[in-house]
């Protein structure tokens, strides 16, 4: 599916700061990426503005793209849909556009699969990463806190594992910029760019 | 061998100028890495000094290191040996530390058998990437100068397969900052700490 940009995705558990990264790394300039912009069945809120915070569509609208085929990927929350469509990520990276997805853990697996070559960006809690250094301090937590703490882990390790890189949402002017910094480095993977030099090559060759 | 440092590799083809880029990444502060000296068993050259430049040692020295299998990588050339003490290097890495080799082309693939999970970045001279525009005005350049970049181009391609990265050497500064933005951004992938960290859990966990 992807021909010529990349797909950029960053997600990780809900309520970590997704969407405030997102708009911290959208609200720089410079950036080499596209937002891909979000279908959804809810109601457009005072302020929103159809096509630049959502595409607002009906149930029957988002049903129909789902029988098509035309989500790249999509979940149900709460009797709405929300929702990537296919065909806006696939103008992007034909045009050779990158393009960067924000979305739930659930549509990231989803991504996956269908572009597995895609960057995939897990953004984490800071209390992930301190725990280590919580449990070897044991005593200024009590045993349930850490075990509490333990379990939530084990499921963040377990999702993080499907994921290329992980960034931990201490500051979001630090993760935003370690975000983009991962999204400049990935440009110059040799997986990324040389089969497609290399058909380029062969191309004016024969 | 890997225990909990990174392995740094940059290489390239003869002549592109990487020894002019790791010193400047070494001239600069800030670097969470450190270089790894390379022992030869050439003659010392006036203002080198032993232990900064090079580990001079001689030439029953050295093969016994080889014999003894001492050295992480190394080559002949004009009677003289170059290559990297495994020593060093492991001590570096047993201390967190990640470590940063500039060696030739075949030593990098001695490295990549030895240590598959090391960061190989490849350096490659600019007129490689410029090659397909070359060949697209075609006009500017006479068939043979085209065949033969043509062949240049396609011994270096087969080389950047064998690494991680590639960054075009256009100007030493840029081809510095890019390397080191690759290393910071490699930090964070979920491969390289991820193994550590839920080992980490699990000992404190048991």
């Amino acid at each position: 599916m992807v021909k010529k940009g990349m797909l950029i995705v960053l997600s990780g558990p809900s309520g970590v700061g997704k969407g405030t990264v997102r708009k911290e790394i959208f609200s720089q300039e410079g950036n080499n990426f596209d937002y891909s912009i979000s279908m959804t069945t809810r109601k457009m809120r005072e302020g929103e503005v159809n096509g630049r915070d959502y595409h607002f569509v009906s149930k029957e609208e988002f049903e129909e793209e789902i029988a098509t085929g035309g989500m790249l990927e999509y979940a149900k929350y709460v009797d709405n849909y929300y929702g990537t469509p296919l065909k806006y990520v696939n103008e992007m990276l034909e045009n050779g556009k990158d393009v960067f997805l924000e979305i739930e853990v659930s549509g990231a697996m989803q991504v996956r699969e269908k572009c597995p070559d895609g960057l995939f960006i897990f953004l984490t809690p800071p209390d992930l990463m301190e725990l280590r250094q919580r449990i070897i301090n044991r005593g200024t937590d009590d045993l349930e806190t850490i075990d509490k703490r333990m379990k939530k882990a084990v499921d963040e390790i377990e999702m993080m594992q499907n994921y290329d890189y992980a960034v931990v949402n201490d500051q979001v002017v630090n993760a935003a910029e370690k975000i983009k910094t991962i999204i400049r480095a990935e440009r110059w993977r040799v997986k990324r760019f040389l089969p497609d030099y290399k058909k380029q090559l062969g191309d004016v060759l024969k």
